[in-house]
């Protein structure tokens, strides 16, 4: 997805969110914005925005310095998350079509995103995306592809999330490859978060070598790419790593809650829509 | 009031929002916040929000070409603001407190603020205003001036907004000068825009020089200084005039919604509270 002139304001935006989660120095946050300001002019408009956001939060990390700025919060979602877990299971254990609810579970979780700006209450949330009609379900190309495959490539987005992931992983009943994020940026998952929400039971654990807030191709590893072209069925979750993916060559299934207005609009559905698709290249 | 880091994204957001108000050319728009990103870090965070507002607007102007964006959404506002007028009238004819419920329908009309990021629906604020309690309510002193006042300067603030002034000011019986913007800036209320909203039939109407989205003493004209230090009593309108105002060292009451968390917070109230306040160099 390209960058919008929307995006512009928001990454001020979340250049101040997070200056201001990692610092209380009004002075280092003043320098973070005047950083952010002044690469405006130079940001690649056909660039996808977790292109700009993985130069952003490196301007967070050096003048701040604080690396995981999130690592407090993003331990407490995935206590919350854990917490969820037992009940989770008994949901999908107790429903008519059990992949769908693990589904639904896992895009539940996707409201644990720290990189909008929008708050969310995740009991709430969980019960009623629950509840929530799909705007876009692709269940019939998913369940060709997942009866098909051999391994699965699933990108996780958040800590926290990655609990919701574990559920779906267990549905899936095949080879899971879990990819994170390389380091820690925003509250997106990591090597060590997936370990703490007890992903490594469950799949093989891989960083996809990316360090901005979503799956930006030429920003990762061979070992990832190579697991990307090569691999059966691949799972993205989330907008910074739709925001990276959607216009690759390969089948992809973008699993998410729509957060921002400029990706539901991309997506053609509207905000707090919850979707299931398959990549337009080979659909459509 | 001074300017504070959060201002910042706000100046971002004010400016594509005027942008796409001026101008379709996502080229020209893109432009004006390159300029925007670049003056951050110029930014003195001393300054009133307003200045920097002022050369925001300006940018809108010179890059779009176009010198006021807002024209017909002031028309517009006007126009319903009219509309409404003869009802305002008889609830103030009706109440038992005359200049109270005039104050707060001025304060009302502080709705029609199209510098923030705020939806309203005319009237059904005003109704909802109408019944408010207010945050802060110096009534007792706002009386005692009126009552010795002969001459009152009236700062006004936005277009439509405008012909609820002219009902507080019917009810203030003394010379009233009202004094708008010196060009169209925002919805801002201009000479002409008061024209069309009556205030020739209750005040004399006045430029205070300002091209600014908000009262800047050091940007007004020599006239409207005159009169600003030596009128007995000085009403002002809204949160641009308040940002600009708030620090100076004469009596000023402040009628204003508070539409902003930062302006909220400077003035001590929740954001959308209503507010009548002496400024406090002189109260306190």
């Amino acid at each position: 997805m390209k960058t919008y002139i929307d995006c512009i304001p928001c990454f001020m935006d979340q250049a101040l969110r997070a200056g201001r989660i990692a610092t209380k120095d009004e002075a280092k946050i003043k320098k973070l914005l005047d950083y952010v300001g002044s690469m405006i002019k130079d940001i690649p408009m056909e660039s996808s925005p977790p292109e700009t956001g993985n130069i952003i939060y490196r301007e967070v990390r050096n003048i701040t310095g604080v690396d995981d700025p999130y690592k407090e919060i993003k331990k407490s979602h995935i206590k919350q998350a854990l917490a969820l877990y037992p009940e989770l299971k008994k949901i999908v254990g107790s429903s008519e079509n059990r992949l769908l609810t693990a589904i639904r579970i896992a895009i539940a979780g996707n409201v644990l995103d720290l990189g909008v700006n929008k708050k969310f209450n995740l009991n709430e949330d969980v019960a009623k995306i629950l509840e929530q009609d799909f705007a876009i379900l692709h269940i019939e190309e998913f369940t060709k592809e997942l009866d098909k495959a051999k391994s699965i490539l699933y990108i996780g987005d958040n800590a926290g999330e990655s609990v919701f992931d574990k559920i779906l992983i267990e549905e899936l009943g095949k080879p899971v490859t879990y990819a994170v994020r390389d380091i820690p940026i925003i509250n997106d998952v990591t090597y060590k978060d997936a370990i703490a929400s007890g992903l490594e039971e469950v799949s093989e654990i891989i960083s996809s070598g990316t360090t901005a807030p979503g799956t930006i191709l030429n920003l990762c590893n061979e070992d990832f790419l190579k697991k990307f072209y090569s691999t059966d069925m691949i799972i993205s979750k989330g907008q910074g790593n739709y925001e990276g993916l959607s216009n690759v060559d390969r089948s992809v299934f973008f699993l998410l809650k729509t957060k921002c207005s400029l990706i539901a609009k991309d997506l053609n559905v509207k905000e707090n829509d919850i979707v299931l698709k398959m990549n337009n290249k080979l659909k459509d």
